[in-house]
This record gives structure tokens, sequence and C-alpha cells, in this order.
């Protein structure tokens, strides 16, 4: 590839001194620069591509870094990320070690709000803004790049409903492509769809409503037209809000065409778009899929399972019954509070309800888990998708809390099978009636066993298991992390010391097996993928001391920091959780 | 009082023979009744006196409890638990054993879903309106009253954004009258306002933008109208919106004057409906006025002090210094999610941001702590209000739950004052530089010392303090529970075997201390007014774990179960961390 220009940007500085004619170039080089890395490198594309233009607009109209730019979400970034200095270490994207595949504080100047979660953007850009009203500074311009999906959600909506009665210097740009990971849904996009369309006025009487100066929509890749208008907004006061038109993907043909596919798509070829397919043969299921068509089967037995998920059809697989019972599986976008209460309020008349959230995002709805489901007792099923570390989208999305943070809640279960078949059982025994709230949490990406498709068996509630009976040290694991203390104990010296018990239940625990264990062993160990403060070793604590047991523990899981990006394996061997690692620490154990 | 009517209404059937005649004489009972009780009684007041035409329509045009009515946060439906079979035990309300201050599903079918947090009802409602029409049942209304306070909220939007898309069978209420506890804020208020007044289109077009059926706004106290309304809107499917205006405090004129303070006013006399002063002579302060008074102090010395409160600047008392330093202290609305966002945003510039929210509200903000505050190491303080047992608001209020879920947070500092001066230092600490996010939680109501107003001093992070040496138990207590011990132990036989030490910081643990304690004592007892289950007692078995600790550890604390309504006293007694039960189970720990 032959980047003329770009390979001559390396701060917005030098971009600022190219002409408005070159930039058209440029953001086709950027493009280009995007395609080349991510389809090798893997990462993001879809949301990069379609805003290019919108990207070296903002760097060439505004004075960053001393103005302020917020990207909502941060996926769409890469651009940002390339004009600001990382043009060079980009290849590094999302790896260990390298660049964080979203804006990220300590990483950049440019980088001015970290972001990983939707909808704060307009929230964070606020408070930025009425910082500089209030230490005297009225000429710094504080923006926030917002799509249409993000804006949906019901904390963007409580910063406009805030920004729109005060004098802050702030301009909101809905970034309108009609997609998020998935298309857009909602009254607020048909909405905006109409708008769009001409349908209705075309100004935006919603956003007008709230007290914001509204212009557009306008074309996002008619790089002079969002140029020209934002030059007009940089002489502005007050709250506003442009409203662009932008499509996801823009610039390759297949990105454009399969815009979900194309979010994330893997490894593809550069040239053709074609992605490139991962040999698939032979290999155990994801856990999403497991998910996925087993809540489908329960649903065509029974027929009042209703499944929800907030803006993750695809992701989390809840698609395959979408597509089955459109009538009976809700995206309802990106709104994890109303997705818990809407299950609340469907399970109070009823329904049997799997409430799909990912684990790091059900930290949005935490208040109606507790207020409106467990205080309730309604029995509504909670399936955490990517629990624990989920890999190279790092610290904004482990699911490392949840273990901590639902144990605590009185009358929840709290389940974390240990493979594929644990999880397929519970999503079965869930719908056989349960008296409480359940939350079932499993891992991003694929499990252990690659014939999962049993026959149902119904699980009993708070139920451990003994996997390997040894004579002193027992190993207490819960999860699919379980997996791991296998290949550590064949390698270790001598196992016959060891014990290995799968604890499923997190909540309630399996109390009788705990005397047993702490009756029969001098040692227990502690094994989860998740927060070691609070989690399952914390409980097991908690039990011993409640118990007058006084042995040794060794609680193991996340340290108490927050984990960066990485493989898997990567972060696992850096938390002491892989094997190698735990293999190690069972031999020490030796020495209590 | 006479209640010529209201005496034989002791059911909706009751209620639905009445001639529309009768009605606004039911009215003015259900008034004086509601006066005649809460003003001996205590409870919510102005909320209720403001939607009785609405709950006498409500129940008289509607089918209930087979159409399902939910109330927004619930304050408001004294007249509607009367109504409904509660007339008789209402003078229990808000009483230990007695009925609850909000509608609560054990307590009658009528009461369709449990409130207290606002702005769940939309969701809740919409539940139950998708689950009838997938059981087949397309004549059951659902029917959602929601406040304006609340409707700003975030999560409302996300509840109207969702059901716009639906045919759901869903009446959407909107009680307007410019008041939640304190006067509503924002840009969604003024355009409301706009409305009201006829200054825009007497049709709410953002709400119609959402694809409702709008209609209003109409005087919410003219019963007939209300009435008329209720019945067309029972014969229009799909997803319908009334905007009633109505006075909170409706009928007692100081209430409807001074309607922040009549919101629950305490003790009152019934007639002249002047409040009964307390004789608050030689008390020790609230804490809530230690914060608002001792932040008011550091403000006018440090201009980077902002406050932020979300939706109660009286309760909270950031009241001072809003009136002092209007444009430095923030009253967001009922916006938990965007208080937190907001504040992070500040702090990213450099402003010492004090965000005051009510330990059991912060639930709402959860992620936000994590994924903005947290993740970034933003030294943001949080100032938790009414943390561990509230009274008499009950189950949906107590602050149970905040040292499990922000003790699991990397980077957080969790602190607990013993008492007013712990918290005095620890605000005038925390603006003088952290380096992390800080909590402080403390009660709702009085401390202990009366003469607080002392010299600020630093206090160091992370210290413990012995308060009482002994030989054999430690007893270590955070927070101000600790002021139980005290009573405890001079009361006990033999006090000498008990140390006490006061562990205002949960995290980061004061280890150094906690070695000379595992190293000097047999028994150790944890206390804190909080959740047992993964707070600080199980910091403390954690801690024993790691070290090889071999003790037995006594945790203490709230019990896993949702604790009901009652004096803090009756609360603490039931969950054994009152002064008595603590001498009992401190005796019993020498059996160790």
């Amino acid at each position: 590839m032959n980047y003329t220009i770009l390979q001559n940007i390396n701060s917005p500085e030098d971009l600022r001194k190219l002409t408005e004619a070159e930039l058209p170039v440029l953001a086709r080089e950027l493009r280009d620069f995007i395609i080349d890395i991510v389809s090798v490198k893997e990462g993001h594309l879809g949301a990069s591509l379609g805003v290019i233009e919108l990207t070296i607009a903002l760097h060439y109209v505004f004075n960053t870094p001393d103005d302020l730019l917020v990207w909502d979400v941060g996926h769409q970034a890469y651009g940002h990320k390339i004009l600001t200095g990382r043009k060079d270490n980009f290849d590094t994207n999302r790896q260990w070690g390298g660049i964080s595949g979203f804006p990220k504080r300590s990483e950049s100047p440019y980088d001015t709000f970290g972001v990983g979660h939707s909808s704060t953007a307009i929230s964070a850009a606020l408070g930025m803004a009425i910082a500089s009203n209030l230490t005297g500074d009225f000429e710094k311009h504080h923006i926030a790049v917002v799509g249409d999906a993000s804006i949906a959600s019901g904390m963007a909506f409580e910063g406009l409903n805030h920004a729109g009665v005060t004098d802050a210097n702030l301009l909101v740009i809905l970034n309108d492509n009609a997609i998020g990971i998935d298309p857009s849904v909602g009254a607020l996009k048909n909405y905006l769809t109409s708008v769009k369309e001409g349908k209705n006025p075309r100004e935006n009487n919603m956003i007008k409503s709230l007290n914001f100066d509204y212009s557009g929509p306008i074309d996002g890749h008619d790089i002079t037209a969002v140029i020209k208008e934002l030059e007009r907004l940089k002489n502005t006061k007050g709250p506003k809000f442009l409203h662009i038109i932008t499509t996801k993907g823009k610039g390759l043909e297949q990105a454009e065409k399969d815009q979900v596919k194309y979010h994330a798509p893997g490894k593809f070829d550069k040239l053709t778009g074609e992605i490139i397919p991962k040999s698939e043969e032979n290999l155990p299921p994801k856990f999403q899929d497991v998910f996925g068509l087993t809540i489908l089967e329960l649903a065509e037995k029974n027929e009042k399972i209703v499944g929800i998920t907030p803006a993750m059809p695809s992701g989390s697989s809840l698609k395959f019954m979408m597509d089955v019972f459109p009538k009976r599986a809700f995206d309802v976008g990106i709104a994890e509070q109303h997705a818990v209460t809407l299950a609340a309020g469907m399970a109070t008349q009823g329904m049997i309800v799997y409430c799909n959230i990912y684990s790091t995002f059900l930290q949005r709805a935490y208040d109606q888990v507790i207020h409106d489901v467990a205080l309730q007792n309604l029995p509504v099923i909670f399936c955490l998708d990517r629990a624990g570390l989920v890999g190279e989208d790092g610290a904004t999305h482990h699911g490392a809390f949840d273990l901590a943070y639902l144990r605590c809640i009185p009358n929840m279960i709290v389940y974390a099978p240990m493979n594929e078949i644990g999880l397929r059982n519970m999503l079965y025994t869930a719908q056989l009636g349960l008296e409480h709230p359940i939350a079932i949490r499993y891992p991003r990406g694929r499990g252990v066993i690659v014939d999962w498709k049993k026959p149902f068996e119904k699980i009993e509630i708070g139920k451990a298991k003994l996997l390997k009976e040894g004579d002193r040290i027992a190993i207490l694991s819960t999860g699919s992390i379980g997996n791991n203390v296998i290949p550590a104990l064949v390698n270790i010296d001598d196992p016959k010391d060891f014990s290995h018990y799968d604890f499923p239940f997190v909540k309630p625990l399996d109390e009788a097996m705990l005397h047993t264990i702490f009756n029969t062993h001098n040692v227990i160990i502690t094994l989860e993928d998740g927060a070691a403060k609070g989690g399952f070793g914390s409980a097991i604590a908690e039990f011993a001391a409640q118990n007058n047991y006084t042995k040794k523990i060794e609680i193991l899981g996340i340290p108490d920091e927050f984990i960066e990006h990485g493989t898997v394996g990567e972060l696992q061997r850096y938390s002491k959780i892989d094997a190698k690692n735990l293999q190690i620490i069972f031999e020490n154990c030796r020495n209590y």
C-alpha cells in the first residue's frame, strides 16, 4: 500500500497543515491502513470505517487535544488512534502489551476519557465542559461522538437532559448508521429514521425539545460538508447537537453489505474482503451457541419461555430463538436496566424469562437485579455471558466482578457451569420451576466438550461434585476455569495428595460437602475466573469462619487490579490461574 | 372525623358501586383519612395527597386487580392501599410488622409490583403487557403511574423507547406536579412546563416521537375529566400516554405551599397543618448536616470543589452548598448513572468532586463507578448517604450491599467513619489530594458527638485504631455501628477479655494492625452495618486465609435476607447487631 499523505501524519498538527482538497485522499489512505492491519491482526472494523471522514474533520477543525473529544464506546476510534500518534504501533492493537482497542487515558492525551461500555460520552464531556466553565475557560470545545444505538440508552438521555439546561460548550454528534453491533431498535431509532427520510420536519424535534441547538441530518461521508458544519458549530455557544448519517463499514463493500458480520470479522482478505474461514471441525461449541441452541430447543416445548437481550442478539446467540420465535425473543437495545425490570414484569405473570446479559454489562442493571428481581424473589433466569476474563476487549469488558456483586444479594442462586453440558442442563433445569432468581455465568468462547447435545438432566440446586479424590489438599473450583486444574494435576509429581471438587453453585454453597472437605483435608484451595476479593473463595472463607474451621485456605482468582487486554491464555497466566501456575501453586501448598 | 363513604369501601369493588357524584366526597374523606393518620404516625404525605383523584379514578374505571396497576416509586400509593383493603391497618404503616410504606407484592394482589426506587414502573408494566399478549389476553390493561421527576430518569426513557415499538396494551400516566422530593430539574422538565403552559403545541411532541398515543395535559384533580379520559383510553389499543397535572400536597394548605417539607413532614397538627417541632437541643447532628455543612466550609476555601446530587439536595444536605455556590453544586435529577460519569468527566479536568448518592441508589450507577471512575483511577469522592439499615423506608432502601459491591473494585478506597468527626475529617482529607476514588459511607440520621465542629485533622488512609485493649477476643467494627460495641462491653461481665478496634477502612485494610491482632488474640469478631456476605467480615476472613492465620472468626452484620421496615433499633435487634445481642454474642465467644 502507498500512504503518500498518511505517512507524514504523526499528529493532528500535521493533519491541520493539509489542504481541504487533500483530505479525501487521506480518508482513502486511512481506510486502507485500517483494512490492511485489521485484516491480519483482527479487531473491530466496520465502526471505524464509518467515521473516517468525521474523525479527520474533527481533528482538522478542532484544536485537539486542548479541545476535548470523547468517543462513545470507542471501537470506532481506530482512525483517531492512527492520526494521534499511534500509527506505528497500531499493529499491536488489542494484543498483550500493545495498544488498547478502545480510547484510554493512560495511552494518549488525545484519549480524554476511557470508554468501552456505551452511552457514557455525553455525561463525561458535559463534566469536562462544566469544569471548563468553572475554571474560566470559555473557549474550549467539548465533543461527544455517540452512535444511534448508544444514544437510545437511558444514560445518554440523562446526559442530554442535564446538558440542555446548562450553558456548557458541548457538541454532541450523533453518528447515525442505524446499527450498533446488531441493527438498532426502538422507537427513537424509528423516529431518527423518519427524520432522515424527511417524513418528520427535517429538524429533530425531540432533541430540540431538550433545548439543544440541533443541526442535520448531513452526510457524514461528505468531508467538506462535515467540516463546514463543524466550523459553524465551533462558533456557537452552549449545547449543540449535530446529526450525521454514515454507513458502517464504509469503503469495504462486504463490510457495508454485511454490517453485523464485519463489526469484528476476524481475519479477512484485504483485497476481496472475504472473511478467512477458520477450521471449526471437531471443536467444542461456543458457550454462546450452547445457550442459543438450547434455549431454542426448550422454547419449542415450553411456550412460557421468553428471551431478552439488550442489543446482543448475535453475540449472545439469542438470534437462533429470535429467528424462530420473533414474538418471544426480544432485543431491547442498549438498555440493560430496562431489560432486567422488563424480565421482572414478565415473571410476575408466570413467564419463564431468560435474560441474557454480558457479565460486564449487568453492572448496568445492578439495582434492577436487587430491587426488582431478587427483593421480590422473582425466578428470572439471568444468563451472564462473557463472565471472567474475556481476552482482547480488555479491562472494560472482563466479567470479573459478578460473583462478588451477586453473591451478597439475598434470594439469588449463582451458578457457574464447568462445561457446556452444565450450562445446557441448568438452562433446562431453570425452566422446570425455580423458587429463586438464578444467575448462570459462563465464559466467552469455546468449551471443552464436542459432543455436548446430550439428553437433558435435571441439576440439583446447590450440589457440588467430587471430581478426583485425594488425601490432604482440596481444590475447589467454580466454573470452566476448573478445566485448568485437570492438566495442572496431571503434571504434578504426586497427585494423590490432591482432591478436586467442582462447585458450580457459588450460592447456595454445598455445605454438607464443605463439612466433609474441611474435615478430611488440611489445606483448601479455591479457584475462580473472577475477582478474588469477595467472590467464591471469599464465600468459602466465610463458611470456614462461621463453622469454626481453622484450616489454611488459599484463594485463587483475578487479582485486585484491572486486567488489560491480551489472549485469555495470557491473561490467565498474568493472573496465575493458568494450568502451569496452578501446578506451581498446588505444589507449594504441600508445605502447609 | 366522619367517613360516611370511605367507611364502606373495603375494596375497589365497593368503590365501583358508587355514583360518579359521590367520588369527590370520597376524595375528600380519603385525604382526611391520610392526614388523620400520617399526622400522628408519620410517613410520606404530599405525594399521596396529590394523586387522590387519580387513584379513585383508576380503581373506578379499571378492573383492578385483574387490570394491572404499577405505581412508580410508590410513596404516592397510600390512597391505593387504603382503597384496596388496608384501611384498617393503615395505622401500622412503616412500622415493624405493619404494612410497608410502598406497594409490595406479598402484601396485596393489588400491589402488582414492588417499588421504592424510581422509574421502574414503565418497564415492569410493559413486561406484564407483553406477557398478556403472549398468553392471549388482549383485553387486560396495564397501567404505569410515573411522576415527572421519575420519568426524566434514563431507565424510564429505556422503557418508553421499547414500548413505543410494541403493540402492548400499556397506559403510561405522567403525574406532572413539577416536583420529586425536591423540585424537578432538567431539560425535559422545562419542556413539560412549556407544554403545560401552551408555549409548545398542546400535544407533547417528544412523547409522540416515541410512538405513543399522547393525550393531555389535563387537570388531575378534576375527577370527572380524569375518569372520562381513562374511559376513552380504555378503548384504545397499544401504547398510550396520558399527561395529567396535579399539585403535590393537594388539600392541605401548608403541604401545597411547602412541598419539600411536607414530602414526609413527621408529626403535624392535622387541623392547622403545622409541623410539630421536635426538641433538638443538645442532640448530636445528623450525618447529613455534617456532610452538608462541612462541604460548604471546604468549598469556601477551595474553589476546585464541586458537589453533585441526583435529586436529593434536601435529603443529602447538599442544599447548604447549593444555596451559597449555585454554580458549583449540581442537582442532576434522578440520574445516578449520569451523576457518576459527570463526576468522572469533571475529575479528569482537575476538579475535586463530591458525588453524594444514597447507598441504595448507587446500585443504579454501579457500572459507572467501575468503568468510568475506578478503572481510570479518578479521585472522585463518593459520599454514600443512608448506608446500612435505614429504618422505616424498609427493604427497598437499606444501604446493605455497598461494602460488598465496592470492596471488589480495584483502586477503590472504602471508608466508614465511626462518628461525625470521622466523616468531617475524611471530607477534609479527601480534598487534600487522593490518588484513588473513595467511597465514604455513613448512616441516615444522627451521630453521637454533639460538639462535632472541631478543627480539621488529616486522616491517614488505611489506618485502624485500637479503642479498647483486651486479652483474648478482638472486636473489629467498621462504621458507626461500632458505637453499639461500647455499651455491650460496659455491660459485659468481664470486659478485660475484649479488645475493640475501629476499622473505618474496609479497603485498604490496615494489614499491620491485623497482623498484631491475629497474633495476640484467639478469637476475632467483625461487626458491620452491612450485608455479612461479602463485606468487611469477609475481607477479614480473606486476610486470614491469605496470611495463614487459622483463628476463629465470627462475622456479624446484616443477615442474608431482605430486611423489612421498622425503627433502626428494631432492625438492628432483628439482625442481632444491637448492643444487647452483641453482648450475648461476645459472651458466647468466650467459649472458643
